[in-house]
């Protein structure tokens, strides 16, 4: 598993080792749904990496040499085939023209537990009703930027691993522990035991700010809840919480897009919070 | 101007009084690019009923008969046309279906100045080389949320009223006044003439961070430039600024997408603004 990258070249679009990349557009045969070959689909070189670092395990990539030589290092902890073609046969496989040049594809391991994912976070978040998959992944983004341990899923949740969720999370949907709540919303009762203090995000103007509640919590574990735009977070789920809190907003607006609240209310925590701000100080690895 | 609306059925798509709707996908005529007529196209009752309390004009509204009731009270202010097709017609003409119903068009009226914009600003949001449309309607929308007077573009910078980055926007690029700046980066040192203290957001680890930094300015105005995702922003823009500064990220993330870079930033300077709270303690008028 250090060797060489496993590289086979493949000139024929119809050479069925490519079939986990086929027609990834085609509504029927989609291989990142469940009612496909239920794969996870990494797209370009950082996803790729993001990919290889997870606990999902490729086992096949399709890319055009030049990708090959930009993930040559990382490519040495696998077998996994990397099947080297022309952008043309890739177009040809795929079904459209891929500027990232690269793909991965994993199976779906198995999911995690709640207990497993919450295991040592401080900061976790929850949603409720997220369908859209560019939400999604930009709340996945988000999470990763901005000291989120795990993300819970209650009722009414996209598929994170859906491929264009994996893309706009820029490969955080692989790497952020995430989990579904088998019960909903019973499973906030459980969280609550288990020592998170529960806030609601909601516009509602009665509601105290995020900063005024977030800082009463710098010594807790935290779970934020947040809601699909429009609808906003149940009013069931809203009960089980300890607190409903609301970002200032301007007169006349209407709420934030759904991904932007949950990442002012991320941003937030990891402000105030007694270790956030030691583990941020030792800076980002950004480019 | 407080009558009856100005209703005209139509039911003949071909209908030449239809035209500033036609094609509204078709490269080569799409009516809000210059290149076109150069118009403003609202779409959806929300961004419909922006369009009318802005400084834009529309000058003639396409949309079903559901759509016209929701309209009723906001169209007493308009002797412009509202044609009032079935949602098959409205398809012909606009080229596909259009769930929301209902469209307006507006003349581009001149474009303001940088002095317009910024005489009452406390808070102005100064972008370089943003030029995807979805993220500058997501600016502009955290803009109007968060508390955000003006936007002010440097160089680089995508059309705002784009008919995506306008929905995206949620009509609020109608509504929070904007200016191209007419030298760059030499319009941020008329900016500093003015009053204002000039921070750049940035992912060098070496920055102070935003909060830290905004704390400062409690009692300034103040001017935050983001640039686009990927290079950020120019070495000569920050240079030209009084401080870069950052936002504390985890490690081993790349940067946060630019719309919610700025939204963090907007929402910063409006929680520790000697003026902000004040103002957003009166709550949103969300739904």
């Amino acid at each position: 598993m250090t060797g060489q990258p496993n590289v086979v070249d493949v000139d024929d679009s119809a050479d069925p080792r490519l079939d986990d990349f086929r027609d990834l557009n085609s509504i029927d045969r989609r291989p990142d749904l469940p009612s496909g070959k239920g794969l996870v689909i990494a797209e370009g070189v950082l996803v790729v990496q993001r990919m290889l670092a997870s606990r999902f395990t490729p086992r096949a990539f399709l890319g055009t040499d030049r990708r090959l030589r930009e993930l040559a290092d990382d490519l040495r902890v696998t077998s996994a085939p990397y099947y080297r073609a022309s952008p043309e046969v890739m177009a040809e496989v795929i079904g459209f023209h891929l500027n990232r040049g690269v793909l991965g594809a994993a199976p779906r391991p198995r999911e995690l537990t709640v207990d497993e994912v919450i295991a040592d976070a401080r900061t976790v978040a929850v949603l409720e009703g997220v369908n859209d998959h560019e939400n999604l992944g930009s709340i996945f983004r988000n999470a990763a930027g901005l000291d989120v341990d795990a993300v819970v899923f209650g009722t009414g949740c996209a598929d994170p691993l859906y491929r264009r969720a994996v893309r706009v999370s820029m490969g955080h949907a692989l790497l952020v522990p995430y989990a579904w709540a088998p019960a909903w919303p019973d499973e906030l009762a459980s969280l609550r035991d288990r020592g998170f203090r529960l806030l609601s995000m909601t516009p509602n103007p009665a509601a105290r700010t995020l900063a005024a509640a977030m800082a009463d919590l710098t010594d807790d574990r935290v779970a934020m809840l947040v809601g699909a735009e429009g609808p906003g977070l149940s009013e069931r789920a809203m009960r089980a919480t300890d607190e409903r809190v609301r970002i200032p907003m301007s007169r006349g607006t209407d709420s934030l897009n759904v991904a932007t609240a949950a990442a002012l209310a991320f941003y937030e925590r990891a402000r105030v919070w007694s270790g956030g701000q030691e583990r941020s100080d030792q800076g980002s690895d950004d480019t």
